[in-house]
């Protein structure tokens, strides 16, 4: 297996920079998954769970043309339980089945063990009396940088054994996102500083590609940022959560590529996956349309 | 049912601030626990998450005289798949049931709907079609603040329809954490400026104790930090970890308290659930000695 970056770089390559999110609301899902037959409030979350599972395996199948990066959302998992725990790996499987690179996106941070234990869990698998039994064997997990060198170190190492990645959390998209992210820390954004360790922890890395396995998350939704980034982190690759639905454009983004038309992937979520109505039959001929577009704009 | 912050300092004062963390990790568990017959593959997560819900279980019995606050690690559930989703609500169920106030240490941060879905997760629960099914069910989450004001605030509406109660990371027990929280933002390290948000958004949720439902995280490592911090949010409740196995001591969490005895619970993991070698048949005499030592040297 070549490194994670090289694994991205080949998919950007193929099929261009579109990331396409799985964000499975139950309450977006198309009418005629909602509609279930009466059930026992026991199997109610179970079939939930195997409704969502379908509904990700058809927008995969939809979508695969245009794109070749996915990023999971854990969060509408975890609202299932444990049966939506069973449907994130199967997601995920399915996903790699189809030859997708895929980022799950659970922020995860903690320190020590404990980020051994979540980074074993996203990439190589639980280790019992020396079998090991993969659990979600995503390509790449995004990480959140507050708690610090130790909170960061761990997820590295086993990204390393295991030829994943990580996206480390250093400029969301989000409204709210300058209240820490901006404060300035001896003359520069606290973001920059993230930024910086990130430049630091991806420099021994470095892939055929030319880009690293340490990758940063950079909102769409900050085009001067994104540039100034850019120049200061040529050799990492780029997140960029906020394109479409969160209000960046395919111009906002621009300054995220590098001039070989790598270094960063544009996920878009909503705008991909929930383009329909959910009384809409035609749900998949919009998801089509919807990922064309997309696709189409982020390459022009 | 009463506010989170008045049945937690009801528990503080029945019990003392020791809080139990139960971070179960498979491969310290006692023998009697491991030496499982010969299982198929498939069966062998299964039964480790059986077998880690049973360990759990027998700690809370064990501790409750001497604790009335435990801390849930959700990584290492989640290191068990799907079955460690099973065996972390049950874990969770049971400490309810024994009257313990729990608290799950998943260290969350993710904007908006998102973050509303890993609320629900932990509070109120998953909504289906008007129906609404628990999932951990905790009465308190542990959540990080780096997505800033919006990564927060979606919590601290769940946490109030439910009355439940959040831990934001403000200053944390690990050796790297300086590398982001001290950096100095307008004369002040970048925890104080979260610790000043906390503060804020705790001011509207101050219940009959005194103190609120939005509580930081300060680690028993930064005596210094821990004084100055009680000091700047008198009604704030503290969190604290890193006392024991990580090197904090009673005498160093001293300044986490309020005059009223009140303000703080101190987090002990491996220190007491784990302080017997695995081959040791007397583990449950070791973890009942080693609450009551933490609880008594807490309380003196």
């Amino acid at each position: 297996m070549s490194s994670f970056s090289d694994r991205l770089a080949e998919a950007v390559r193929r099929k261009g920079p579109l990331c396409v999110g799985l964000d499975p609301r139950w309450d977006m899902l198309p009418r005629d998954f909602r509609e279930t037959t009466l059930i026992s409030r026991n199997d109610q979350l179970r079939r939930c769970a195997q409704l969502t599972t379908t509904f990700c395996r058809e927008t995969l199948q939809l979508v695969e043309p245009f794109a070749g990066v996915v990023k999971v959302q854990a969060a509408f998992f975890e609202l299932l339980g444990p049966q939506g725990a069973i449907a994130l790996s199967q997601v995920i499987q399915t996903a790699r089945e189809l030859g997708f690179v895929v980022i799950l996106d659970a922020k995860r941070g903690d320190i020590a063990s404990t980020a051994t234990a979540y980074a074993d869990a996203a990439f190589g698998g639980c280790s019992i009396d020396g079998d090991i039994f993969p659990i979600w064997n995503a390509d790449a997990l995004t990480i959140n940088p507050y708690l610090g060198r130790d909170a960061v170190e761990p997820f590295l190492a086993a990204a390393k054994t295991t030829k994943r990645g990580v996206f480390v959390l250093v400029r969301t998209s989000n409204a709210g996102s300058g209240l820490f992210q901006d404060l300035v820390c001896n003359g520069q954004p606290l973001y920059r500083h993230v930024a910086a360790a990130v430049a630091n922890w991806n420099a021994t890395t470095i892939g055929t590609c030319g880009l690293g396995d340490v990758g940063a998350v950079v909102g769409a939704t900050h085009p001067r940022e994104l540039a100034e980034l850019r120049a200061a982190l040529p050799n990492v690759w780029f997140l960029v959560p906020g394109y479409g639905a969160q209000g960046g454009t395919a111009a906002d983004v621009k300054a995220a590529y590098r001039h070989d038309g790598l270094g960063a992937i544009v996920n878009s979520s909503r705008g991909v996956v929930f383009p329909f109505n959910r009384d809409d039959p035609e749900w998949k001929a919009k998801i089509v349309a919807a990922a064309r577009k997309a696709a189409e704009e982020l390459k022009a």
